[in-house]
């Protein structure tokens, strides 16, 4: 009802009035009334004007379906959001809701009081400006496969920052880098049987316009914002739609096409691992090895000090710069 | 509290007064006697005799914490048991306690009502007559490890069913089978981030003493009981306890001591299908092939027609008998 109030005055440039409303969608001009006001307690600046009705100034910089979904030209992807003001964790959000909501939904915050970086390293979001989503995606796959939903998230967030001409490079799998800063991570985790998932929950958190002195200072030195490390203040909107956009593209080439052609190249290009000297570190072992390839399953092709080459699937390590750096 | 008066019975084995237990246990002599009244309603036969006291004559033939724990000598297996008298699923359950229960937690019921073999097949298990048993564990290990938990759990199944002098086999990987009739089976599901488990809960369905038309008549050619095909009504209490202790210590040896060996040897002797013509069921795919080996990693080898060899990984197939049989 409040969306659809806010449909109507989205579509009218103009002044509109109550009772114009309240006729359209067949409600009491109280009932108009009190979804106006649920509106501007949201953050939209609504005129009033007696006589003439009502018009939309701005709408405020919140991600709900009503505010992304005109940037949306995707087929399942984002067709049901959840939107919090705070959360403890968008990936746990998602998993709660996991087996009754359908695939594509996202679970959108504006906070996290317990974001959750890989292997349980905590994730700094400070309210408002970042983008903090998890999409909750049903692939008809083997769990052997979903490591590669990382890579498909990594090429569309340096695709869509690519259109803000912004140059954003892969850390693989799951980091974007940004001047050797950290300006976006993935944190995918699944839900399966053996031989099938039940379901995939890809969170991301993408720093926009945090500024240095708010990440905790252990970190200080390796994580940055888009706004602190080029100085632009994005369209958050604009950049989650773009994203979602391209996410659906490749996802849908890769699970439904088996094309992951187009995702290696992107991953390959934008990849600031290539080439580097790494530490390979693995539950109970780590050696120093520099990056040959990433091959066309998705895996990083290593080679060791002493000349052999291995192959490193993502679930099996981290890779960190020779001397712990990235 | 229950649980105490029920201790004191059980150590007790002549007469024992109300008044003596409400002073061990330092309660009232009305709340011994309700507590002995709930014990009554849940099949406990106890005898009671003016000046004489209370006597426990015999338990009831069910699975909780009291009655299971005096047969485990486990270490982290078991130590906290949820029992139900019916339940949609015993999986479904463990997964609901998963992040705030411990290792080693066990869900039992008497009932399924919406059991799942794998794939979302159903299990059918009438009241009482089987053992339905969920196993939450927490390994620190990769997601790619857990499918071999499901070979630790059938190499405890028929080494428990060994100590009854019953020869059970294993249909690789998660069922058992005793005269061609599947017996039991295992449904293994995790919860993960790509390179670390969350989460792990096996669960097991055993038909023990299912008579053969309580089967469905779609499967009823396929599916048996320990008692349908041995003839034997065997303890339930005895054989989980059996089935447990043995399950703690190949997990043991598996996840901490690294030791594979004993598994793969009672995976191969109890193996119904090496040497056998099996039709490999991929996902979209599906071969006559020849079972050759189990390796030490706990893959399938098996030889197709045109002579090639392929390694199985649990997590990709199914394997049917070359006709569809088992």
């Amino acid at each position: 009802m409040k969306d659809k109030v806010l449909e109507i005055l989205k579509e009218n440039k103009d002044y509109i009035s109550g009772e114009k409303i309240s006729n359209i969608l067949n409600v009491s001009r109280t009932a108009v009334w009190k979804n106006i006001n649920t509106l501007k307690s949201e953050g939209y600046e609504i005129d009033s004007v007696s006589r003439k009705g009502y018009r939309l100034i701005s709408s405020p910089d919140i991600l709900t379906y009503e505010e992304i979904s005109p940037y949306l030209n995707t087929d399942f992807i984002g067709k049901k959001i959840l939107y919090f003001n705070t959360i403890d964790s968008t990936n746990k959000k998602a998993k709660e809701i996991a087996e009754t909501s359908s695939d594509g939904t996202l679970v959108i915050s504006e906070e996290q009081t317990s974001g959750r970086g890989r292997l349980g390293r905590n994730w700094t979001s400070p309210k408002g400006k970042s983008l903090l989503i998890s999409i909750l995606l049903k692939p008809k796959i083997d769990p052997s496969k979903v490591s590669n939903i990382t890579l498909v998230g990594a090429a569309a967030l340096v695709k869509a920052l690519e259109d803000f001409d912004i140059q954003g490079l892969i850390k693989w799998p799951n980091d974007i880098i940004i001047n050797d800063k950290k300006i976006a991570g993935i944190l995918t985790e699944l839900s399966a049987e053996i031989n099938q998932v039940n379901y995939v929950v890809m969170g991301i958190g993408v720093n926009l316009y945090t500024n240095k002195e708010e990440f905790p200072e252990d970190i200080r030195n390796k994580a940055g914002s888009i706004l602190s490390e080029t100085g632009k203040t994005i369209d958050r909107k604009k950049f989650t739609g773009k994203f979602l956009n391209y996410f659906e593209k490749y996802y849908k080439e890769y699970f439904l096409g088996n094309n992951f052609h187009e995702i290696i190249k992107i991953s390959k290009e934008k990849s600031i691992l290539l080439g580097k000297e790494v530490r390979v570190i693995g539950r109970d072992y780590s050696y120093v090895a520099k990056v040959l390839d990433i091959t066309s399953e998705g895996h990083l092709l290593v080679q060791k000090e002493d000349g052999a080459k291995e192959e490193i699937y993502s679930g099996e390590v981290s890779v960190r710069g020779k001397n712990g750096y990235i």
